[in-house]
C-alpha cells in the first residue's frame, strides 16, 4: 500500500497562543482574525479563491497528544467514541473549521471566525458552497443535549477541544 | 518538523467503480448507498454515532494522479487555481464528503448519498453538526455561474472530479 503521506503547504496564524480559553468552533469564534501563509510553490492554487464568502480550511491538529478511542468531550460529561465528537486527539489529526475570507493578498488570505491555534500546519483549502456542504438535518445525537460550552481548556494537553 | 504521516482506518466501499458517470458531490448521488469498513482497532471509537443524521467522510484521493496546481474543473471550461475546486489532484489529496448515516453494525456504517469511489482508504468520520458546518452566504466565485454538470469523466485520469 501506498504510504499515505502529508505536506503542509502553509502555516495558519492566529491570536490563540495557547489551548485554554480559545473557540471550539468557527461558529463560537466571534470574529476572530487570522491569516493563512501560503508556501510560494502553491500560490497559483488561488486564484479565483478570493470570489468565495468562506472557505474550509483542512490542517495539522500539531499540538494533539496520542490519539484516544473515546473521550469526555468538551460539551459533554459523558464518555463518548471518538468519530461521534470533534476532539482533537484522533488517529489521524485533521482539523476542519470553515472560516470567513475577507481577502487575498499574494500568498496570504486574510480570515475570520478563525478557531485554530497559532501556527497550525495548513493541509488544503477548498470553496465553501452550500450546495455542496449544506444540508438540512434534524439528527445530532448526544449534541442535542449538550452542555452550553463554547470555549476550551486543557483537557487535551496542549490543543483545543473541539466538540 | 514532524513527519505528517496518515494511516488508513478503514475502507470505503461503494458502487461506483470507474471514475467515468460517478457523481461529483454528494448532493448529485442519488441517494446511492455504499458501506464504511472500519478496522477492528477502531470500532470503539463509533460508540454514539449512530445517533446522527449526516457524517463527514476524510478519506485519501487514491486513485488521483500527481497534483496540479491550476485546474479545468468539471463544471466550468475555465482554468481556475485548485483552492478555489474540489477537484482530487490535490498535493495533500484529502476528500471530504458528508453523507447520510442509514445505520452502525459492529464495524460497518451503512451510508447513503455516496459520491466515493469504490475502495477508498478512509482517514475519519466527524459528526454533522449544522450548528458547526452550516453558514448562510451569498458569494461563491465561479461556482455562481457554473455548468449544472453533476458527474464525473475520466479528464482526473483514474479518479473522480469533485467540483
Amino acid at each position: 500500500m501506498t504510504k499515505l503521506e502529508l505536506q503542509a503547504i502553509g502555516t495558519i496564524h492566529s491570536p490563540w497562543t495557547q489551548t485554554g480559553g480559545m473557540p471550539i468552533q468557527p461558529r463560537y469564534a466571534q470574529d476572530a482574525e487570522g491569516t493563512v501563509e501560503v508556501f510560494a510553490s502553491f500560490v497559483p492554487g488561488l486564484k479565483d479563491l478570493e470570489g468565495f464568502e468562506r472557505v474550509w480550511l483542512l490542517y495539522w491538529f500539531h499540538q494533539a497528544k496520542e490519539s484516544r478511542i473515546q473521550v469526555k468531550p468538551f460539551k459533554d460529561d459523558t464518555v463518548r467514541g471518538l468519530f461521534a465528537t470533534r476532539a482533537p486527539c484522533r488517529p489521524n489529526p485533521i482539523g476542519l473549521s470553515s472560516v470567513r475570507l475577507l481577502g487575498v493578498e499574494g500568498n496570504r488570505l486574510r480570515v475570520a471566525d478563525v478557531d485554530i491555534l497559532d501556527g497550525t500546519p495548513l493541509l488544503d483549502i477548498k470553496p465553501y458552497v452550500p450546495e455542496f456542504d449544506h444540508f438540512d438535518i434534524q439528527r445530532i445525537g448526544w449534541l442535542a443535549t449538550a452542555s452550553g460550552r463554547t470555549m476550551s481548556d486543557h483537557r487535551f494537553g496542549d490543543t483545543k477541544e473541539k466538540s
